[in-house]
């Protein structure tokens, strides 16, 4: 497609970028801009690079934050003796959303995937481990993906953080149904293991 | 949701004004953002304020333009005496795709529609009407949208070049079957004014 001007081509080129974004969205969000008044695409303009240039990672438990301590980490009131280990920021805000979890975090930043080229070494597992190592840790939830990657992961991280510490309590969150979904519909895995880990029936009245 | 930072709040926010995006593809979006190199953020930042800040009308068509006169407006090979009156910026560049038009344009900026609160005069109509004042123009060439927006439009503007100039030739594009289209699978009306407005065999051997 040809452009009657080079600023639109280039801005259309750098929209395309964004993941899931081709070329005629691009142009519909260009043309939209285009539109609005003058404000919005500095404010927006201003916002990305503030984004880039000064969100920084916890220095603790990697999530992302404004300060060398994301809220969490510094928040005293929280037990810092319960680790949930997630592989995205995304999932720390899942779980703080049910506001059920008052322990802290450690985001790793990824899945072990040869097959991505992303190895140990690439995830935030030393920090991890070093944290478990000072003590003060009594319980690791793992709260991965349920993939061949996640599963690998947890694998690793429970060996490292077995060899280095005996007396930790270690859990994954609970697979089954979801509350609300029909059996029938569900995939015989997941109701398979929702029978083999049942759980006394006074537990699920608690919630 | 919470974040925990604010300068990623903030971009979501700005993110999500945009048109067909919503919260949750903003977040997915600025998370991208942060995990690639600084310069695509600076780039596409720089990108948006230049397209807002250095991107013209065409002082002739409304095409947009770098220039005070767009490059088809600049270019004396292309017939300057047929106007194709066109709702939009991209209903040029879909036309100048086909290559098989090599006159001028008018970008109207919209339709005319009351119960947006469109009228005549929030439109490039009255330059329209003076550029066909000038006598040069020999053709008028209507190619917005058929719906009752359009038609309301397209008369309107018949209306007002009609009392300036009588000898003026007015067309619109052709409406009918689009080429490789099943009979059986197109609307009545579109179909039934093919049928009325049937042009001679040899007129499709043309093309």
């Amino acid at each position: 497609m040809e452009f009657s001007s080079k600023f639109l081509e280039k801005a259309i080129e750098e929209i395309a970028l964004l993941p899931g974004i081709g070329k005629r969205t691009a142009l519909r969000l260009a043309l939209h801009l285009l539109k609005q008044p003058q404000s919005q695409t500095t404010d927006l303009a201003k916002a990305l690079v503030d984004l880039k240039t000064k969100v920084k990672q916890c220095k603790s438990c990697h999530n992302i934050s404004d300060k060398e301590l994301c809220g969490i980490c510094a928040n005293q009131s929280r037990d810092h003796s319960i680790i949930c280990i997630v592989e995205d920021i995304r999932d720390v805000m899942a779980i703080e959303n049910t506001e059920q979890y008052k322990g802290i975090y450690h985001v790793l930043g990824g899945k072990i995937s040869p097959m991505d080229g992303v190895g140990p070494n690439q995830l935030n597992i030393e920090s991890l481990v070093d944290k478990i190592k000072t003590g003060k840790v009594t319980e690791v939830i793992f709260a991965l993906s349920s993939t061949m990657e996640g599963d690998t992961t947890n694998f690793y991280i429970y060996k490292q953080i077995q060899a280095s510490e005996n007396t930790l309590k270690t859990s994954t969150i609970a697979r089954g149904i979801s509350i609300g979904d029909e059996l029938e519909y569900a995939d015989e895995i997941t109701l398979g293991r929702s029978i083999l880990q049942r759980v006394p029936f006074e537990n699920s009245l608690k919630n």
